[in-house]
C-alpha cells in the first residue's frame, strides 16, 4: 500500500511552473508549490483574487464506480466554473482527497483527468492533503480578476436580457436515464454521459463577458434555483420563456414535461446564466460565433414591482403572480404564464432536501 | 430540516469585514465575501500569499461524538498551524463541510468554536460549501507573508540548533488514554483532552521567527516523521536528544517508553519545530519569555556526511548510523545513541499505514 507521501509524489507532485502561463500577461507567480507547510504565491500587482471551494461526495455528486478520469475532470471543472462565472482567469488550485484505499490505478486515472483540464487553462496544483476515509474530493480554486470587473450576482438591472450559454438539461437527462426514470435511445447515451461527466467550464466566455454582462452565475443546481440567487441579490424579478431554453436534439425528443424538468430544474449544467442590456445583443451574437458556443436569450429582468406589460396575456401574470414570493414568472413562447402547479414545481436542487 | 442556504445563512454568513483587521498594517481586503460564485480578495501590494488545505475525517482525525465547538476550533487550528509554520499572518479561510444531517445544535457549537478562534487571529471566513455526506471538514487558509521571509522546510543549515515550541506528546497520551492503551490519573484527563481537542496555532511565534529561524514546520504527524521533511528538503541529517524533548508533568509520570512514544512519534502536537543558528539562542530565550511559551533546544542539524563528533561516545553513531537511510540519530542526555530497535521504531504517523 502506498503511503500518503508516496501518493502525493507519484500522482500529484509536479514541478512548480514558477512563471506566468500566458506570456506577456501580468499574472500570479508560484513561489513555492507542493511539499511545504504552505504554497507561496506572488499575486500580480493590482489584480484581485477570486476564490471558490467545492466538495464532491461519492454517491451524492457522482456514482462510486464513475470513470476516475472523468471524476478528476469534473471535480476541477465545477470549481473552474465558479471562476468563469466571475469573469476570472484560472491560476491555481488546492486538492484535498479522502480515499477509502490507496488504489494506484484509480489515482492514475483521476490525476490524468484532473491535470488534462488544469493544463488546458494554465491552472496549477499548488497544494493538497490526502487522507483515508469515505471518498471525498475538495478543491479550492484561485483566479485573477481586474478590480471592478467581476461579474457578481448582485449586478442585474431591470430591462436586462437573461442569457444562457450552451444547452441545459442533458446532465439531468443522463441521470434520469441511469436511474431508469426515463427511456433514452442507446445511441444518445454517450453524448448524455459526456454532458454529465465532462462539463466544460466556460472560462473563455466568462472572460469575454467582462464589460458586457451585468450579473452572472454558473448553473449547478438548476436554472430555477440558481437564477433566484441573482434576483434576490439584485432585488429584481424575472420573466423566463421556458420554450426558449436551449436544449439538445436528444432532450428535444423527450416529452415536454421531461424537457421542462431537465432544463428548468435539472442541475449539473455548469453553463453560465448572465444578464446584459439589450444594447449588447449584437456583440453577444458575435461572441457566440467567435467561441463556437450557443448563447441564447431566454428572458428579461424586471423591477421588483413588475411593470404592467403591454404584451397581450402577460398582464394577468404581472398583476397576479403565482405566489407572493415568486421571483420568476415562467411563460411559454406565446408569453402565457404556465399554470400555477407547474410554476411551483420548478424548484432548485437542494442538497439537504433532495432524496 | 434546514436547506443548504438556510445552513449557510444561519451559521456561517457574517458581514464581510472589508477592512484590515490590524489597523495600520498593509493587508488583504475582502471585496466580496460569502454568497457569490467566488469570494473576491484584494491582496496587499507587495505581499506574498501562503495557502494551505487540510481535510479532517470523522473516525480518523476526531471521534464522531467530539464536542462540536472543540471540533470547530481544531479544524481551523490545524490549518492556521500551517500558516504559523511559514511565518505568515492569517487573513482568510474557506470551509467545505459534508454533514450526515443538518443538526442545528451541532452546527451552532461547531461554528462558535470555529469563529472564536478565527476572530482571535483576524481570519475571515470568505466562502464555503455544504453538502450531505459522511462528516468531513475541509478548510483552506490564506495568509500574508513578506517576500523572502517565509520559513520553508528547505532552509535548515548544518550547525543549526533544532527547537521545539510548547510541549510534545500530550495529544497522543490523551488518545492512548481514551483507547485504554495507558492509564492516566483522572485529574490529568481534562488537561490532556485540552491538548488533543484545542491545539493552539503558534501564529505569534511564527511571525516572530522571521529573520531568526532558518527552517520550520508544524508537528502534525509526530516529530520523527515531520523532522524528516526538513532534513530531506534541506539535504541534512540531525541528532536529537530524546531526553530533552519538552513534555508535560502529566506525561513525565508515564513510563519512559510511553514518554518517548508520545513525544517522538505521537502526532497531533501542532507545535512548531524550527532550526536556527546558535547565535540566536539569546534572542530565542527572550522570545520565549515575551510569548510565555517554552522554546526548547533538542538537537542539532548536521551535514549529510556526518562530521566526526568530538563528544565521547558520539563517534560510534557518527561512523555507524543505525541504517544507511537514517536521517535522524536519536541520542539520550549523555549523547549515547539509542539502541537500533528503538531507533527504527520511531516512525511518523502515516494516514494510509496507520491502523
Amino acid at each position: 500500500m502506498l503511503t500518503e507521501f508516496g501518493l502525493i509524489d507519484r500522482f500529484f507532485a509536479r514541478p512548480a511552473a514558477g512563471h506566468a502561463s500566458q506570456p506577456g500577461a501580468a499574472s500570479a507567480r508560484t513561489v513555492l508549490g507542493i511539499g511545504d507547510d504552505c504554497a507561496l504565491l506572488a499575486p500580480a500587482p493590482g489584480m484581485q483574487w477570486a476564490i471558490s471551494t467545492d466538495m464532491l461526495v461519492s454517491g451524492r455528486h457522482f456514482f462510486a464506480d464513475v470513470d476516475p478520469a472523468a471524476l478528476g475532470h469534473k471535480a476541477l471543472a465545477v470549481n473552474l466554473s465558479d471562476l468563469a462565472a466571475m469573469g476570472a482567469r484560472a491560476r491555481a488550485f488546492t486538492l484535498a482527497l479522502a480515499l477509502p484505499e490507496a488504489d494506484g490505478a484509480w489515482l492514475d486515472g483521476f490525476s490524468r483527468g484532473l491535470f488534462a483540464l488544469a493544463d488546458r487553462y494554465g491552472c496549477e496544483l499548488i497544494g493538497g492533503d490526502t487522507t483515508g476515509g469515505p471518498l471525498n474530493i475538495c478543491i479550492t480554486v484561485f483566479g485573477e480578476i481586474e478590480p471592478g470587473q467581476a461579474l457578481t450576482r448582485a449586478a442585474a438591472r431591470a430591462g436586462d436580457d437573461i442569457w444562457i450559454s450552451g444547452r441545459l438539461g442533458d446532465a439531468r437527462l443522463a441521470l434520469g436515464a441511469a436511474r431508469g426514470e426515463w427511456t433514452v435511445a442507446p445511441a444518445d447515451l454517450p453524448g448524455l454521459r459526456q454532458a454529465l461527466e465532462r462539463p466544460e467550464p466556460r472560462l473563455d466566455l466568462g472572460r469575454a463577458l467582462r464589460g458586457i454582462a451585468h450579473a452572472a452565475l454558473d448553473l449547478s443546481d438548476g436554472l430555477a434555483g440558481d437564477l433566484r440567487h441573482i434576483l434576490r441579490r439584485s432585488n429584481c424579478h424575472a420573466q423566463v420563456d421556458v420554450d426558449a431554453l436551449p436544449r439538445s436534439a436528444t432532450l428535444a425528443r423527450q416529452s415536454l414535461e421531461v424537457q421542462r424538468a431537465c432544463t428548468i430544474a435539472g442541475g449539473d449544467d455548469y453553463e453560465l446564466c448572465f444578464t446584459a442590456p439589450p444594447a449588447t445583443r449584437m456583440r453577444l451574437a458575435a461572441l457566440a460565433n467567435t467561441l463556437a458556443l450557443p448563447l441564447t436569450r431566454v428572458g428579461t429582468i424586471e423591477p421588483t414591482e413588475p411593470a404592467r406589460s403591454t404584451e397581450p396575456g402577460a398582464d394577468i401574470a404581472a398583476t397576479a403572480p403565482t405566489t407572493p414570493s415568486a421571483l420568476i414568472r415562467w411563460v411559454n413562447a406565446s408569453g402565457q404564464p404556465l399554470p400555477d402547479a407547474v410554476q411551483t414545481s420548478f424548484h432548485g436542487f437542494d442538497h439537504f432536501n433532495a432524496s
